[in-house]
């Protein structure tokens, strides 16, 4: 398993920029007992070069037969065991939206929904509320204020929106508010541990609740909220610390901006529109200012998912045709890979190993892999390993690692 | 590695069906340099086309070089580190025979030997008497009483007996007294740890060997006893615990049912004559009302431990036979290994890791394996894996774990 300790002593400021290509979710399955995998059957003539010339092996996310989220699956591709880093997933929403979240931070994901008369939740999603709608929602929230904090609210998708309270002596422990059920009413917030500092924001938050509940009420459908998911900054080592790297994110969806930054990336804007090769001219942009750049493609996942075999197989076309503009860039090391599995079979993420490749021109050891796909890269020269090694991986191909001992 | 807080917290209740058959140490090596294994060797029609339907892999039963004895490699295939659960091998003996080792009980493997008229130990095994001969030596100590304790002695085989003792304070932190040679005498029970619980049951064990040895005298060959291996309840954490499963065991030799019962398997009633086909149709009495099943073949790793090339290729050959029988019951995952190698070349258990077939039709990754041999499963789609990940990747593909984070 990666190593920070080790890795921050050998870390070097100097040697190749490194990019590193997630397709979410690109690791398949084969429709058919005898056919190909997603990936397999995509033509991809750039990407099946690269396997060629470089290394190829296979990763494991969180562990054996374990099926990863992508929030933990991402940790781990960036060197953080995601059993050891088990972020809230309410700074997680909070960061993906740009609002960071800091010591004296609480954040907290949240749900507009609809209540009855009697204050029980009939629709615990609101009817799935467009992202506008929900954004004149949150304007009627905006200028809640509570004694001591700053408080800000502020729309993510749909019917989501991300609370943060700022102030000191906060807690982040407090239980959900969401019942998780419909036919419930809305839960007040509950200290998950006794203290004072847990105690006094479970008040501020019923207060804010409270505050939201008398703006919201007739507006249907989303007439009431609630909150999960509280947490606190998770005060992340950095890339900068760790690997010595000056890192950017080039991500179309919240949740992945939220992981990165909270590793210490720059996070690059982006168009909730863009396509593949959108995402690479933005990557090129900022590529001469940086030395590791990050770059996410959501639609791999969206498509595996929906158990759309043909449709997932055609994003991973659109990446491997856009390629070219990242080879443009001449990385040292390249690589590309996904967070975790999403066979369009299984119509979800799953736990199978997900085929990687490295190609470092310079350092690289090819294998025998002829083409990008999970059965080449089962025999590859990287084996099967745990995602967290990755960047030693990286670093190491670009010279960007010390040697250990003498 | 396997990590049981995680297993347990990811489990569910719900999913498929799993059936695990291990062929004790049925990994081999190549008698001719050029030749096949005894696993390649066999003709095995059935096991062939599960390993080109399914996933392979290669499992390393405690760590890289260590050669494993059956108990700790059992508890590896089971989840169970065995670096951490080391059981007494007193209790798994007893517990093979039936008797159960609770919080308050002591066991021991006992040995009948032969002494001289000075007390020496002139055969550690009494001859190796048959087991009905040690029932009959059993017989004249069954009675034997000591204060505040119940006693309990059973026959295991051949030579070998069990004893419990059963009673509140005792402890089972003695040494062997057995000398583990001819020309020595018997020893006395001697504490290893200074405790009172530990002094008190050791001169209970005294008072049982002058007691038995008073009752044995002058019956040749049986006409003494050791004891080793003296051991408490090791309060395992329980497949339905952990696993949420209801798990069963099919196995002839008591080791294995002990091992099993250890980890909450139901032992269903086997005789010692079952062939494979017999454990399997048991497997079938069994499945409707179980969500597990473990089904061990021992004589694999006889024929090996014999040097008996193709007396072990034949045991493979009649379990794969046999296998219709477990197909027809429709297993969603279907795990074929062992629990370590036990080569015909070496005539002994090996560290060299172990083939192992995973089948699970909703669920597996194919890889290029054609058929069930060592050389095949090295490149599986599986890799080469720790055996105490091995249960993880059973729930996983029967769909019984839910997704690690969001």
């Amino acid at each position: 398993m990666a190593n920070f300790d080790l890795t921050r002593r050998l870390a070097r400021k100097e040697g190749g920029k490194i990019l590193l290509l997630v397709m979410d979710g690109l690791g398949g399955l084969p429709i058919e007992p005898d056919g190909p995998t997603e990936l397999e059957a995509a033509n991809t003539p750039n990407l099946d070069r690269l396997a060629k010339e470089g290394s190829t092996g296979m990763t494991i996310p969180i562990a054996r037969g374990i099926e990863p989220g992508s929030g933990p699956a991402h940790m781990a591709l960036f060197g953080y065991d995601p059993l050891v880093y088990d972020i809230g997933r309410g700074a997680l929403e909070a960061m993906g939206i740009g609002l960071d979240v800091g010591p004296d931070d609480v954040a907290a994901r949240g749900n507009f929904c609809t209540v009855d008369d009697n204050g029980v939740i009939t629709d615990r999603r609101a009817g799935r509320i467009a992202t506008d709608k929900a954004a004149e929602v949150v304007a009627r929230l905006t200028d809640i204020t509570l004694p001591g904090v700053e408080v800000t609210v502020r729309e993510v998708k749909e019917h989501r929106f991300a609370l943060r309270l700022r102030g000191k002596g906060l807690s982040p422990h407090l239980h959900d508010t969401d019942p998780q059920a419909a036919g419930a009413k809305p839960l007040a917030a509950v200290p998950s541990v006794d203290s004072p500092e847990a105690k006094h924001t479970a008040e501020l938050v019923n207060a804010f609740i409270a505050e939201a509940a008398k703006r919201l009420k007739g507006h249907l459908p989303a007439n009431m909220l609630t909150l999960r998911g509280f947490a606190g900054d998770p005060a992340l080592p950095k890339f900068q610390d760790v690997y010595k790297l000056n890192p950017a994110c080039v991500a179309v969806y919240p949740m992945y901006r939220g992981v990165a930054s909270l590793v210490g990336m720059k996070i690059v804007e982006t168009d909730a529109k863009d396509t593949p090769a959108d995402e690479f001219k933005r990557v090129a942009g900022v590529w001469a200012q940086h030395d590791f750049v990050f770059c996410h493609i959501k639609y791999t996942d969206s498509r595996g998912e929906d158990g759309d075999f043909n449709a997932k197989k055609a994003v991973i076309e659109q990446v491997d045709a856009a390629l070219p503009i990242l080879l443009d860039l001449k990385p040292d090391t390249l690589i590309v890979t996904g967070d975790h599995s999403t066979p369009a079979r299984l119509k979800s993420h799953s736990w199978h190993p997900v085929p990687l490749l490295l190609w470092a021109p310079a350092t690289h050891m090819p294998d025998r892999a002829q083409c990008f796909g999970e059965r080449e890269c089962m025999t590859g020269a990287l084996g099967q390993f745990p995602a967290t090694d990755l960047m030693q991986l990286a670093l190491a191909h670009a010279h960007r690692l010390e040697r250990f001992g003498a």
